[in-house]
């Protein structure tokens, strides 16, 4: 079974890759930065990019495409009740946002008044880290009630990150978290990553993330112009 | 694309179909019930083993296999020091457990001896959903501080289940979660299936669970003789 599997996966990951490109250009002829969202289930995506329109939309024009298994708008609703273009992207049962659906998505949206542009990916910490989509940073929120030991149990998606964001800290008090041990494994796969603990329940630490991802968008805007 | 893709991943999901039903089988033929627990990350799979194993492990004998992406071992050791003999497999990255790493894994535990196998899949809510185990019946457990749209967003793997175990309601007074919201989700998805809000911290709700689990299990290893 191996020898017919391995190939056919392969030609899919390069069809992959190759498409990531030409959104990578595209984004860039546009001088639009683009981050890529990961995360578990339910660790606060949506909560998060909600929080980040509400600090950043007044100074950075930005769009969001929100990836979903199932058939539905919910999130994306949200987004444009926050004033900001948003396109829902269905994967039809799929475990991760592949190139071709950020492709499709980014036709529908108003690409040449845009500067961030925010993916998020469908709820997993497997998958998404093997499908590169033409972004120019990954992101994971991890978050507290998760528990301390993830970055051990998932070390693929932790390695290859350009920030972290923990989030949901004001549950710390309630929970067994053992913030050395997930340093730790946190440094252990990806030293020196940026790191924002936050709650997006009070907005604790949400500033910090704000500024950060305000000074890459300037930086990455400018170095494709 | 298409036309190379799908035959060879139908023949895939067939061959473990096959591999599944002899599981089955060779479970049924030592009287095993077995039960397939998935989930998010973090979500208290090894907390609810543990749990489990704490108030059944005198009454029934148990085994547990626990899946992981990566190689660690953490969790089988949790459940050996409970006392109950456990395998950790490592799906090399995979996203999800399939029939052929259930095969391999029941050959490496006490069949004999054993009238109760828990198998803790990997965190996912996803691709677990497509690949059966052999097992006799699939729990998910949810949790509170993952909010109560999961049902509407992984409908999927809501639709197959046999039981519900929605944990850490000690966390219900610090997160918004709209009880009402989740469970028209569930009953929209999988009507009257079995529901247990429970606290692997506080133990809440646990006594009820294990007692439902200890009756199924007698039920399956009669009929199964």
């Amino acid at each position: 079974m191996k020898e017919i599997r391995v190939p056919v996966v392969e030609r899919i990951l390069n069809a992959n890759d190759q498409v990531s490109e030409q959104n990578r250009g595209w984004l860039h002829k546009f001088g639009i930065f683009s981050i890529n969202l990961m995360a578990s289930p339910g660790a606060g995506k949506t909560s998060l990019i909600l929080q980040t329109i509400a600090r950043l939309s007044s100074r950075v024009s930005m769009g969001v495409i929100e990836g979903d298994t199932a058939r539905v708008t919910m999130d994306a609703d949200k987004v444009r009740q926050a004033g900001v273009p948003a396109v829902q992207v269905n994967t039809a049962g799929g475990c991760h946002l592949d190139a071709a659906l950020i492709a499709s998505a980014l036709s529908q949206l108003p690409l040449a008044e845009m500067h961030l542009l925010l993916v998020e990916n469908v709820g997993n910490l497997v998958c998404p880290a093997s499908f590169r989509l033409g972004t120019d940073i990954d992101v994971l929120i991890a978050s507290v009630p998760e528990g301390d030991d993830k970055p051990f149990k998932y070390p693929a998606i932790y390695r290859g990150l350009q920030a972290l964001i923990l989030n949901k800290i004001d549950l710390l008090p309630y929970v067994s978290f053992d913030m050395d041990n997930f340093r730790k494994g946190v440094e252990m796969l990806n030293p020196g990553v940026a790191f924002f603990p936050v709650s997006c329940r009070t907005g604790e630490g949400l500033d910090s993330w704000a500024d950060w991802l305000e000074s890459r968008t300037r930086q990455g805007t400018q170095s494709s112009d």
